[in-house]
């Protein structure tokens, strides 16, 4: 079992994945470019190769899916960072903080077809797998143990993913990670200064500038962030408040489903289908702090979901590692010039 | 000039470099192998080809160093990232906040040989090396619109290096980076708690331990931390409490040199000579911050210098991405097993 360890220097969490404790042979392989793979694990009749499915859903066609008719699957991940079983036995340990390495890991395989992304997915398919992840998500915050889930996607070896077939992951983590800490407190900060909700105030900011949008729909924003860390970088957040992905509409999961699609169709073609990063940003499970005078608290307008596509065309160095200061070479507004100015859409 | 730009959401300045605005061909130019480069503007014969020298140190060799003798030779970087004229300008943009991008971006030209790297260099080179480091961290300290200056190296393309010739850089900057003030805050709660350093207390428990060591010198300890977030990560601190790397003395730099040159062998021979970035964590200006009552202060106890060696094994993918929560397949004990197991040193 993996173990979470705490840096006082940081003040981080850390996962140290001592199950599968690389030998430097291992690391190296697995930094070597990858031979071409012919067998894939999450193709249609190789179900039998990856653990028991969690769900399997099978759209409005149930004989498109291959030999079991799924459109979306997910599955344990086979290497799990983190695992459901256990405690977590909170310890010290000298100076330093542990705990076991509880939560969950899951692999959403995203369609059948082992070609397919987000550019290339029809809407009503890409709506069904954000349904996926929204029922994950509620059903993972029924566990009081596990404070946050994480929906996220590597496309491509540049962005971390190990298979090429489509899929996305979910981790659920028994800690706040810091990146949604520090954006509650200042959500925090900001309502509590003005009664008003920092996301909402940044997206009329961006709606009354009109000089970062990409695209506007009836539910979501679709933006470059003015202080975007990487060339490229899209933001795409709901108009209407909400802290929580999973209470949104099927109307507005559609809606984001369309935004999506439309957004990896601009990079894909703007770009020369670059590896990016999708992660999709809820609110902490508040059932785990609902304790009367928990030193942590989530009220709904503290926190307003979204989704951020960071797409890696420049490399994280020595500065941004060492700093977490980033250089970004390309002007958000460029960005957003250049992507709203391609003939998108369908 | 490029721009300093606030994120209000996550509390964080980015750095956009708009004067090389990237346009979407020239990033993909920038993302694919490079080719076998021939001309080498860092070799000796080619000092023209750089903007004028800031620093030319000869060594004991004046002669070995190519056409003009240098051995570490210094220059502004031809395209810098922040840049020494004008003010900062400090402004707001409706919700956004916005300076101007003053500071300074220099590049090391570690030696004259095309071919060297910290494992090859001798000794005495690097601890020149390093004496000059320390020399424009004090002379760009000398400008109270600097708040802080990182000294660091991308070895290797994965790690960022654009140019294969060994070269480290400089980046002065007008705000403190983020990682560093979690360090001064997370030492600052340490110090008022318990009058001691957190910095002298990890060290005390790792030589206690005796499970993450490396190397224990006379003046520094060279260590795998507890909470690594990436694979064969190592800390070198000095034994002696400083805030400053500028104020070590020449005989402590020298063995510094030593372990540097130690570490960075160990990592090539069992890693295959992986990509790894190398950043020198320093306190920042206290000239900058010693009106009475600023906001800030830093003062002798509240920080301890050190350098951090990251190997660039595994990718950052979205989860880290995402939520600055990284997974760490090797655990910290076997990495510091198999580097100690080599038969290190000369």
């Amino acid at each position: 079992m993996s173990e979470l360890r705490y840096d006082p220097i940081q003040g981080r969490w850390v996962i140290i994945a001592t199950d599968r404790s690389r030998r430097p042979h291992d690391l190296l392989m697995n930094h070597r470019p990858a031979h071409k793979v012919r067998f894939c694990p999450f193709c249609p009749g190789n179900e039998a190769r990856t653990p028991p499915e969690i769900v399997a859903l099978s759209g409005s066609d149930p004989t498109g899916g291959g030999a079991r008719g799924w459109q979306v699957r997910i599955v344990p991940n086979k290497y799990p960072a983190l695992s459901v079983e256990g405690n977590l036995e909170r310890s010290g340990k000298g100076l330093y903080d542990f705990m076991r390495g509880v939560g969950a890991h899951e692999v959403v395989i995203d369609s059948p077809d082992h070609e397919a992304d987000f550019a290339s997915l029809p809407v009503d398919h890409l709506t069904m797998l954000l349904g996926a992840y929204q029922d994950r998500q509620r059903d993972l915050y029924r566990d009081r143990r596990l404070q946050y889930v994480l929906v996220f996607k590597n496309h491509g070896a540049e962005a971390g993913a190990t298979l090429p077939h489509p899929h996305s992951q979910i981790i659920a983590t028994p800690i706040i990670p810091r990146t949604v800490v520090v954006e509650l407190q200042q959500a925090q900060a900001h309502y509590q200064q003005k009664r008003r909700c920092l996301f909402c105030d940044v997206l009329n900011e961006e709606l009354d500038r009109d000089e970062r949008i990409v695209k506007a729909s009836e539910h979501f924003v679709v933006f470059a962030p003015y202080a975007s860390r990487f060339p490229f970088e899209l933001m795409i957040i709901p108009r209407q408040h909400a802290h929580l992905m999973s209470s949104a509409s099927p109307v507005a999961m559609k809606d984001l489903a369309a935004c999506l699609r439309d957004a990896c169709r601009r990079i894909k073609q703007l770009l020369d289908d670059p590896a990016y990063n999708i992660v999709f940003h809820t609110a902490p499970n508040t059932q785990a702090f609902d304790t009367p005078g928990h030193y942590w608290h989530t009220l709904p307008e503290d926190y307003h979901w979204h989704v951020e596509i960071l797409p890696r065309l420049t490399r994280i160095a020595g500065f941004e590692n060492g700093t977490d200061f980033y250089i970004n070479p390309t002007a958000p507004e460029s960005a957003a010039h250049y992507l709203r100015e391609l003939p998108g859409g369908d």
